[in-house]
């Protein structure tokens, strides 16, 4: 079986297009079908996951569109970038949030997922091939949990829950390295340190704008405004609410942090940058008395008497001593040491 | 045709009036007619939009609006500088928003639009000549699309969202400058820098003046509060009102952003300060200590043993050299290299 | 005619009390009679205004307050500094609010004005002689505009939308200044503009504080509330409710704008602080050398070599000249210049 | 009549108890009696307003508990320290909130004073002797004002009211030390201002967190919650609650000014420092090439030829005026002056 | 009796289940019993009260979760980090919140306890070994206070007060280190004192964060939302809800202090900054010029007449004291002591 579909020209992402059905007693999986096919397998009162990884074929969209009869203005919002937020239709129930990919490189990747949630159907268009779904569709598979005893609503609440489980690993990620952050700053603050706290602000503040209005979307859910929603499944929604709520909870204590560690590294540069003050000014005040004096005695004048003393040299080695004494009491009391 | 009403004397700008009715079979466009013979063509049951670019023609505006019983508050609003709103008359809706123009030069135009949404006509007032409906008006001509199909509040949809849309593109431009800024901001930074990013900044606050009073109007009309946007059409504005909220979150997000620029660039400068106070204590921690001991040596007491000493000099220049090694030590020790 | 209640006995400000009464056909005006005169030039089924401008005669107002029935808690309200509120009682409505006056001297003056809307009565007190509403006792004299075919609460409208009015000129004076500050600025930034723009940000505070709750006032009033205000006249309240909404939304950005201002003015101040520090060090990296290599040459050893060279002298100096120019080039490296 | 309850043994403060009872005809007061003896005079269908100074007898505030059956948690909260709030009972109406004393020593001392409102009973609790009611107490006597005429409702507001009044004396005080601080932060910033300005920012923190659950408080009141206020007084608990919020706008306004304040020395301390380093810089430009030029000349080279020049010591001079006219120039033109 | 559920090896913290059970007349105690042995003792009519320290041993909470039909959801937010949170199911109500631990070590320690209260029952699971409630077991042993008179949910009620108690202890310490730290920064401010305030903003902020979610989680309860709880004692928990508010307003108290706090540590480092320049500055000045004049007339000019004056050496000392005591006034007048 071959997709007609998707065609994998040069650097083009490769589409997948995949239908997973299932009830309590039965199970199949299609892939990579050309969508006419595809839609032949789906199955009147099953559960029909119909998951598209890749937007950029028009063709599929638009059998998919046709086929669900979704709404224009919907599929506008599967296409392009979205606030989270959830929108009831006649016929479905439409969900958008954005999935996080890797913080290795110090970067998080935002990928736009899209369902389309109706009877006995759940559409998913996601931007990119590759999810994080594997090991829920092998769950799915050998019967494991509750899934296969649930409709469509449960399926698109596991999926939801398993991308917010995946924020709370880019937020510990976060955590690390904020840890990791405060204590650089302490201990050896550079220009470095300083750029990774802001980079890391940056972050929080994408996150922050990714993850609000998703509350506020799963928030209208858990308020039981939708009938795609069963009333039994709606305690899990509210699960997984609870957990945007303290996400965003723990986002803006680590902005309050991130502020803390940036005052630590401005404090640490100022205290630097006093410590340099101190040397040039104990330096300039130690020898720039000494250096006057040894120019006194540097002068031509005929008459001076001081330099035709027997002692006269070593005497004003005494009061330079005097001097540079008096000075380091005179720092011991400003308390530059 | 002559348009006798607009006299484009000396500097004054073009005021241009222009009908266009339709409906599903039929398109008239008429323009700079005189008012009376422009209104002679509106026809009952088509579509009736009415533009006006320009409102310096008092004699216009009132003929308009004794056609059409518009309010006084609301012909003073459409001529004085608003925020934007909604207002429900028993006649027609009223609805004023600002349209944006060029990003080029750096400074965004404001140019305020406002529209009176009848049962079968549509006004929109345009401060200047020249708007971004040139290809939507052709799309009507040719009848692509919805629109010739739908009523006047459909129409006013259409104009919204391709305000809104613009809007997108202002946003694009600011995301590009910023990007542009940081870069410098991390390698180059400097006074112009600064400047560049506070003018941002402005532009921002001016984007978000003209923005939240915007989403709290579409707020109104989503919420199906007015009779003249039909229940079906509401979707479309709930979406167009989803656009603005996502600007607003951008905004927000941009805001976030330039106080992390303006930090970062406090920053390099405090960083740099340091620097040159490095270099002046370094150099007068080496420098002032050599001067004082070759000092010393220029003193002309009669008796100082050490100038006539075989090797004094040389003496003096290896002590020299080891003050100098100890400085660097104690540099090195400070970390300050 | 002479008022027996107002006695301007030394530095005592002049009180003044006027009728102006009034309908379709018919008006009257009486100024400075004593009280209880002027009460009985009031005319049932006519709009009876009564000014009152002056309050420390308590014999005016106990007069007043007798014959009007008002609610002695009103009274301490209209003698006391009030925020602006509005007050339902059962035979009249309170409301009070802010004048604002002369921003000339760089300083806003604001005079508290109470009103006491009955069905057939308006009575304004106003802390000093001399209003904004001369002009609009005229019109009404002369029937211009629609006021004399209008109830107390319309002539009510009026008067708190021309102070309304007069809070835009204030904004435009707040907004010339703000121009004229970021000017000065960006090119010549001293510690006198930082004080404008402190001075700014303190009346920018104030205003805030006279306009937020005029607002939460005249939205009760919008909202129909009350039935001292007839419902035709809402939608003028609703009006003056849009234009406080939005000198307060201008208000707010000024507030960000003075907020950049200082930003820009510390940083200017930043730079030139920096400008300092390099020259100080460009100086004494320069000199401090060269000082010392004079310094080694002006040694008394009985040997040093060099001072017997024949060119040691113009050697010296091409080695100081070498020194200059390794440090030139070291601060270009450094991009001082 | 003694008071067996109370015994001031040593350092304790004095505990006093006091009834008053009164009705339009009658008046009575009793103070510093036995509990038992005290609530004997007690008389039904009058207001009885029982007074206690001093909460640490623990045997006349269970015998209170007892006669008036309070609940365990009131008394709690009599007890304790607690942020101002309402409550209603079944018997009895609870409020509590904050008494000001003295700002001289420029500290505001709180103590707290709770209200039991029943149906014909006032109690009051306050933590130390002496309150602001005094004269109060002596207009009840007179039967000056309206209180003889009136519940115990309405005594509960007279003295809630006479507290709130003496917050504004606080906040004219705070606003007489705020003009104070401005005047020397302009004319003189020392460190002292600058502490001054802090500590009268944390006065103003604790003052707020006192005020805003207040706000709260008599706001449910004004809303006509509870029975025990008396349709006809909610007026006057209205007008309380309009003062209170008065406070608060003033408060926030006072705390925008000492942010301005605070900016304001900042930019002092950093103009006086700029100064310094200018007066540095421009010693050290000037004087540095001074001295290496003379040093030059001090070198002991055999062959110097401008040593031995007719003029050369006043030609150094001249060369020297001229390095130091160049300098001034320098500095005229870097705007140092 | 051993139990065998909990298996202590190695480092393994020890898992304690405890059940508590009484009425007005009966008490008995049982602990670390088997699950299904202590659920035997379990009576009907009774209050029932089990405890489990330590969450590691899923077979425990397997049992329990059985027995009490316990939902999956709800044991996951038991063993899961959880921000407070009361939820409402069939058969009971489940709580969540954080319990403090020792602030001695300057670290906060959190505990999650989870609460569920059904009819005659109420489960707590802690975290770890060791509680708060200690001293209240005790009590309802000896029948003290109600507790004994009383439902379940009056225990739960008490258990969170207790708790709630113990944050006001924690809110004593910080005040106390607060001060301490106050003290410090005005006197001796160090990089010491500055990293103790920033680690006390970092306690305040995960405070808020544990005690914010907590007062919306009581706020439902005392809204009688849930049947669980008993409206008599609904003024209990309103108590507690009280007392949450005021720490949280506390909490927000103490920010704004340590804001405060941290300006006042910047301040003191600028203005030791400003000394040291101060310092730096003077000694440059007064020493540079003169020598500058000791170097002119250590030059070797064959025709140098000052040189061969009778008393040139001493003129030239005159000239320096002349010099310092110019260079003293206009310290003086720059007020730079």
């Amino acid at each position: 079986m071959t997709s007609t579909a998707s065609e994998p020209i040069g650097h083009a992402k490769p589409i997948i297009l995949e239908l997973i059905t299932y009830n309590r007693e039965y199970y199949e999986k299609h892939d990579t079908l050309s969508v006419e096919e595809l839609l032949l397998h789906k199955k009147a009162n099953q559960v029909n996951w119909v998951n598209l990884d890749g937007l950029e074929n028009q063709d599929i969209i638009e059998k998919l569109q046709s086929h669900f009869c979704l709404h224009p203005l919907l599929i506008d919002d599967v296409l392009s970038d979205q606030r989270p937020k959830v929108e009831e239709f006649d016929e479905y129930l439409f969900l958008t949030l954005k999935m996080l990919h890797r913080l290795d490189s110090h970067k998080i990747e935002y990928e736009q997922i899209s369902f389309v949630l109706g009877k006995d159907f759940l559409l998913t268009f996601q931007e990119k091939e590759g999810d994080l779904f594997d090991g829920f569709r092998e769950r799915i598979r050998l019967d494991q949990g509750r899934v296969r005893k649930k409709k469509a609503d449960y399926l698109m609440y596991r999926l939801v829950d398993i991308i917010v489980e995946n924020y709370y690993n880019v937020l510990d990620k976060i955590g690390e390295i904020m840890d990791d952050i405060e204590e650089t700053v302490y201990e050896n603050p550079t220009n470095k340190t300083f750029n990774r706290i802001q980079s890391l602000k940056k972050e929080l503040i994408y996150l922050r704008k990714a993850l609000f209005p998703l509350r506020d979307a799963l928030g209208k859910i858990v308020k039981g405004e939708y009938d795609f929603i069963h009333d039994e499944n709606i305690r899990f929604y509210s699960d997984v609410y609870d957990h945007v709520v303290h996400i965003i909870d723990s986002l803006d204590t680590y902005k309050d942090l991130t502020t803390g560690l940036l005052d630590i590294h401005i404090n640490a540069m100022n205290t630097r940058m006093n410590e340099v003050m101190k040397v040039l000014a104990v330096i300039s005040t130690i020898f720039m008395p000494l250096t006057f004096i040894v120019g006194v005695y540097g002068m031509n004048f005929d008459y001076m008497p001081e330099l035709h003393w027997r002692y006269g040299y070593y005497e004003v080695w005494g009061i330079m001593g005097i001097v540079v004494v008096a000075m380091l009491i005179f720092f011991k009391y400003k308390k530059w040491f």
